[in-house]
């Protein structure tokens, strides 16, 4: 069984802590990062895991986002079948890996509110799995389905909110991807045990806002998996313990594109201001884009609920 | 007169240094970021400027990237109109300014190799100058001509080096543009002395391939301005003390494409292959593409030589 690691506020002061049970445990040691408590705390979680019991109930702490900063989110977009489609893409397996950053500086904790800029009117939700890299890639490596858990040390829960308007608009995604509380992440990090990494081939994905369930999904479905992925990026850029990676976002998010706009969209020969209109248009009807107030739930675990990253819960809030 | 900041390796050991006329003088305190120097060790840097003499010609030392990693690179994307002119976009000023990532492991020293990744066959190079920010910026924050000084420590030449075959036809540039090696950088940071920054806005970029001239512009070209660009970047993202906003490249690139092909490589009903096959056609009669063994060489200085950021020299090889 893995390790359920946690970052929470307690009494106005952080910690780093485990769940035993349904009950928080802190850890004794401080790590200013995550990539410091992976590279050198490990030990101290698993033991902190196995004997005793847990202090708090999850309602007497706040959490955190277990994600620290400074670390480098790179993202596989229009890695699902069915979100390509709806995205204007054709639904099969593209010949590249399309990778895209996300700033570290929209990582928010798994309870805090999405704040949605003031030029921003298209904000949408996009559940991920994300992968929690544990050991340094700084080289070309391959990695595969039996190595995979050297490289990666566990999984975590994020959501990928997007300002469609900017992210489509402007074409490169960097920008509508990045604003402060845009990547909404934890509240586990579920730490892999030795030979468990293969749970990332079968975990459903789901998200509701105010109650309704919009995605729902497994990661079977992913047309790039974790190990070619990583093989990949370790041939382009390094990547440290506590980095992530956003393995994509299924169907059902509130963007709905037929290719003839994604394309109209992305023609660089039509201005920036007819492709606003465009957009807004072609989404009017989509009464599934957030706004203030809404709930944004989600969850990812194993079919037999073992692996279990949490729950999100994010309320949309203007900003002013 | 500002100071010119340097990073070097000198008998296998590396070390901050600053330039007393034509020699590097070592300083004594040892900083282990650049962000850390430039919050803790600005006045050690300016007393280590103005007193005693330089030890060592620069043909004594090695220079390193003076940007340490952890490190923000956000870039600015076709903000010369000369250059958007030759990437199929119309040459004027877009209602948006254009942000991607750069990974910071393509940070490469200003004498290093650009290692031409095996699949890359349309390496290209993009001569920029690069804001290095020097106070937290954590909050919507106007930044203007008067106080630009307060936020941007000083200034670095960048060398955006660009696989136009993978950065055109994915669509998203980061990975294009994030290769190991891909940014060289320095040698100088040229730190401000007090309501200096407006040289920002006059310093002539070049950059010459064997020898020959290919890009030579103003910085007075740039068509969103680092005052306007900081105060926008702040509303979305973090910028921290050591973190970059390189502020693009003007015209004279290899890369060579009409609008046309231009909307052609963006429409995303076109497959990959088609476009791989449209960009070789396109790009077959351009030998400015970098081969192996050429020499990149870079400069960017004032009118009057005062303000200098040093010479890059780097020559392309492969990987093997």
């Amino acid at each position: 069984m893995g390790v359920r690691l946690v970052r929470f506020e307690k009494d106005g002061d952080w910690q780093w802590g485990v769940m035993v049970e349904e009950r928080v445990k802190p850890l004794a040691a401080r790590y200013p990062s995550l990539g410091q408590l992976l590279t050198e705390g490990i030990a101290d979680v698993r033991r902190a895991a196995e004997a005793g019991e847990g202090r708090w109930p999850d309602e007497e702490v706040r959490w955190l986002c277990p994600v620290t900063r400074p670390a480098r989110l790179l993202c596989q977009g229009a890695n699902y079948a069915n979100h390509r489609l709806e995205a204007g893409m054709a639904p099969v397996r593209p010949p590249y890996n399309l990778i895209f950053a996300k700033s570290d500086t929209s990582l928010s904790g798994p309870e805090d509110d999405i704040v949605r800029p003031a030029n921003v009117r298209l904000l949408d939700y996009e559940v991920e799995l994300a992968l929690v890299i544990g050991r340094p890639l700084t080289e070309p490596t391959r990695v595969t389905a039996d190595n995979l858990g050297d490289y990666v040390a566990g999984i975590v829960m994020c959501d990928d909110i997007s300002a469609r308007d900017v992210q489509l608009v402007e074409g490169q995604w960097f920008k509508g991807k990045s604003y402060r509380t845009f990547c909404p992440t934890g509240p586990f990090i579920y730490l892999f045990d030795e030979g468990e990494s293969g749970v990332i081939h079968d975990l459903h994905l789901n998200l509701w806002v105010n109650g309704e369930l919009r995605q729902s999904a497994n990661t079977g479905q992913l047309l790039y998996r974790p190990e070619e992925t990583l093989t990949e990026l370790s041939a382009i850029v390094d990547l440290a313990p506590g980095d992530l990676v956003l393995t994509g976002t299924p169907g059902g998010v509130a963007l709905h594109l037929t290719s003839e706009e994604m394309a109209s969209l992305s023609d660089p020969r039509i201005p920036a201001e007819d492709k606003w209109a465009l957009l807004e248009r072609s989404q009017a009807g989509r009464a599934q884009y957030l706004k203030d107030g809404d709930v944004v739930t989600c969850e990812i675990h194993s079919s037999d609920g073992k692996v279990h990253l949490g729950t999100q819960r994010n309320q949309v809030v203007s900003l002013n």
